[in-house]
């Protein structure tokens, strides 16, 4: 009895009464380490639960919560006759002295991660400072402040009344039926893109259709295209999947299909943004769409065209996509609600030759399965009733006036210091500045001053001819364009900002 | 003024007044097409807008409006006094006979996909039939039909009238801090997992945690193991990364850490399911999981710990995670919301070591940057409120009579002939059968007559000795399963179905 009893005393369980965590806990944790630190070895009786409980001063009850758990998790043993002991089927070696580092001291030995996993930080394409803000110049975001919450509010009260058993599970990774109908219709309507709702895979945004097309068509050391300056998030997406990416000049024509880089080596993938070249906002060219479809077909390269915020030309009618002067399934195309309604939607979509399909769809299985499916029925009904053109309707001319003052502003502050393009579509333009002024400089300063502005050089792989600054303005008020202006002009007058070392590449 | 006209007669345009496509739409996308197709070439003349309206019968706008959108895109130029003509500068060799194939009929030929998606249709895990519907006895639903459906819309509501730009925005990578931090909390009291909220990442279910991790972690030819029988998942997401699986063999005690095959070949990663196997439902013995734990630190291996529906253990508390026992940082945690809550929110996590945060975020942020914001909110609010907690118990009660009326059927049609296991926790159960019969062709047999029943042996990677059955009850009523019992036992007495050949693996 007395060697049971010491055991016991041994174990020096704390109760903590104050504690928020219950009694039983304590003496169950408190038993748990004293087995895992060796003080009681495997076969060590343990005091009967009323002997325990008086040496604790805690109710019987207590000590049999605890021992029952630690029974189940297998610390403890029972026999009928022998009470409770710890078990002895516990590999005695791997008790006592392990090692309590706190996971913060881990050194790096043996803590090995895969080569590719180095592919995925080649590409610094997101800086934690944008999570959540929304700063002027912060480029390729809508007019969160005009956001259709109402309406949308109303049409998911609709839904949440009417979730069904079914529209709770599993659902066609390709996307809810009715959004994948929908988007087709409005594709056909407003973009001229040539479908059926069966090529329409509905993804989390353009960067997952990004990563799911570059690993489903592209090997290690292949070559990929992508427009200089170009998208940091595709450059990011194509070198994960370990694709060799080639930097192909844009004129005022677009890509120059043509260019000498092309002759050097044909690329199994063209990425690229024909409506509104990012960020310079070129179009593309009847003819150089003609020759890409020409190369693609002769090289027998795929063709991802990225129209990611086409819908906002304010003369005339969007110019039509790519993918429906393609004669032979091989342009990929993907759009997103990102710029049209929220990022923190995260719903896009890919248009698939339907010799694609299985293929794709296979792998974004593996990857998540599917997009969940409650904002997606949502904004399929946006769709459906009509909200969604309305809505783009309105943004443009919105997106309109905010260009026109921040194209204002910078002629009345920064004339003669700055050239404004790509001012005819989208959310954001391009400031140009004089040859050899370092844009890099510049946006850090401005960045230190609270304002958000992103280098052109930062989308370049290659130091440009001249820098920039990409300046979004669909996401701000005329005011706050107005007051960011000014602290932007003054920046260009600190001392040393507009140096003349010259723009260093990403 | 003749031969002009004749151009514009040669074309021939179709007007459909009746067609919804607008008229000047109709004329726009003609002109288009004879452009594309030759039939007008480069420099050819146009007629005047008043012209043209008049031989097709249609105001001078409607014409006016095509030719603006023809002039944007780059198909025709104006020029003062010379009128409309088609481009010059289209690339002649390009247009006319341009292969019309429709994209259903493209042949194979140099429509090569990458050698890695092949990876991706080498483990079949989801078949079609499942979307959407809910049928007895699917595994691994939770009881949609209690979905907190009305808490859950009055929780969303609130969000939906709070909802900021700010919200609205790309947001932290990482998931809502909220949700993680309601996370954290959650595992620490119920699960004894050992995290602070900074090692939480929330993902998209269980199923992109596995292939981030895949990604992150291995590289083409690098060993992994599975459990064997073992989630199809996750062989899956491990295949996908090019790894290689090595089934390692399951017993009462769980993994065999010391089986044969773990000499022959140390693994860079080890997928586990150590609170309720799937779908054997054995727990891991603190025995083993001490061994696998020295195993890891040995062989620098990382443990996926899967703790996908720990929540639901019908005696005592849950068995504590793995997780809490590593003192080396080798073990990834996760889990999902899909077993208790609903799949089609895909929600889930992942617990990391701290060493291994900014890696695997570099990788989410190439993949998809983020969840949806919206329902990470909703479900922080959730949690918080304590409805989760509430939810939970709830469901272990209904589960646990859920599992009774099965086992009660299972006993009073087919005693004898199954063996049930795997009763004590979680929403499925397995039906062992008799040794040699092939529980495909039953598994076959049952889905013919709208039962969905998984064969044990289809998450085998070798031939089982005995093959059975695995039977969901968590998302089905008493009446449904009882029926649906009745049903099960009546294609046992079909002629043929208990035939003696083996089960063959997947």
């Amino acid at each position: 009895m007395s060697r049971r009893a010491n055991d016991a005393r041994l174990l020096m369980i704390p109760v903590d009464r104050a504690a928020a965590e219950p009694l039983h806990r304590q003496v169950c944790e408190s038993l748990r380490q004293s087995i895992l630190e060796g003080k009681l070895s495997p076969g060590a009786r343990l005091p009967s639960s009323r002997a325990l409980a008086s040496d604790l001063g805690v109710s019987r009850n207590t000590v049999l919560l605890a021992f029952e758990q630690l029974l189940a998790e297998g610390y403890l043993s029972a026999r009928v006759g022998s009470g409770t002991q710890v078990a002895r089927n516990l590999p005695v070696e791997l008790l006592g002295n392990r090692d309590p580092a706190s996971p913060a001291t881990f050194n790096g030995a043996g803590r090995q991660l895969s080569k590719r996993s180095e592919r995925f930080t080649q590409v610094p394409f997101v800086t934690r400072r944008l999570w959540g803000a929304v700063r002027p110049f912060q480029a390729g975001l809508p007019a969160l402040d005009h956001f259709p919450a109402r309406t949308w509010a109303t049409l998911a009260s609709k839904r949440l009344r009417r979730r069904t058993s079914d529209s709770l599970s599993y659902h066609d990774p390709r996307g809810w039926p009715d959004l994948r109908s929908a988007i087709a219709e409005h594709l056909a309507v407003a973009r001229g893109v040539d479908c059926e709702p069966d090529q329409v895979l509905v993804t989390a945004g353009t960067q997952q259709a990004l990563d799911l097309c570059s690993r489903v068509l592209l090997d290690p050391g292949d070559v990929a295209w992508i427009e200089e300056p170009g998208y940091t998030g595709a450059r990011a997406a194509l070198t994960a999947s370990g694709a060799r990416v080639l930097p192909i000049p844009v004129d005022t024509e677009g890509l120059q299909v043509g260019h000498a880089e092309v002759a050097a080596e044909s690329p199994r993938l063209i990425y690229v943004t024909p409506t509104h070249q990012f960020p310079t906002g070129v179009t593309m060219s009847l003819a150089r769409r003609l020759e890409l479809l020409r190369l693609a077909e002769r090289s027998q390269s795929w063709i991802l065209e990225d129209d990611y915020d086409s819908e906002f030309r304010f003369e005339g009618s969007p110019v039509t996509a790519l993918q429906g002067l393609d004669r032979n399934g091989r342009v990929l195309y993907m759009g997103s609600f990102s710029k049209t309604l929220a990022p923190s939607l995260r719903l896009g979509f890919l248009v698939l030759p339907p010799d694609l399909l299985d293929a794709v769809l296979a792998a974004r299985v593996v990857m998540d399965h599917q997009s969940p499916t409650f904002e997606q029925a949502v904004l399929a009904d946006f769709l459906r009733e009509g909200h969604f053109a309305r809505h783009v309707r309105r943004m443009r001319k919105l997106y309109r006036q905010r260009r026109d003052v921040l194209v204002g502003e910078l002629d009345k502050h920064l004339a003669g210091l700055v050239e404004v393009e790509a001012t005819d579509t989208g959310v954001h333009l391009v400031a140009r500045l004089p040859r050899g002024i370092n844009d890099r400089a510049l946006a850090r300063a401005a960045v230190e001053q609270g304002l958000e502005v992103e280098a052109l050089s930062s989308y370049h792989m290659h130091a440009p001819e001249r820098g920039g600054l990409v300046l979004g303005y669909g996401a701000f008020t005329d005011e706050q364009l107005v007051s960011a202006a000014e602290r932007l002009a003054a920046i260009f007058d600190q001392p040393g900002v507009l140096s003349r070392e010259r723009a260093v590449p990403a």
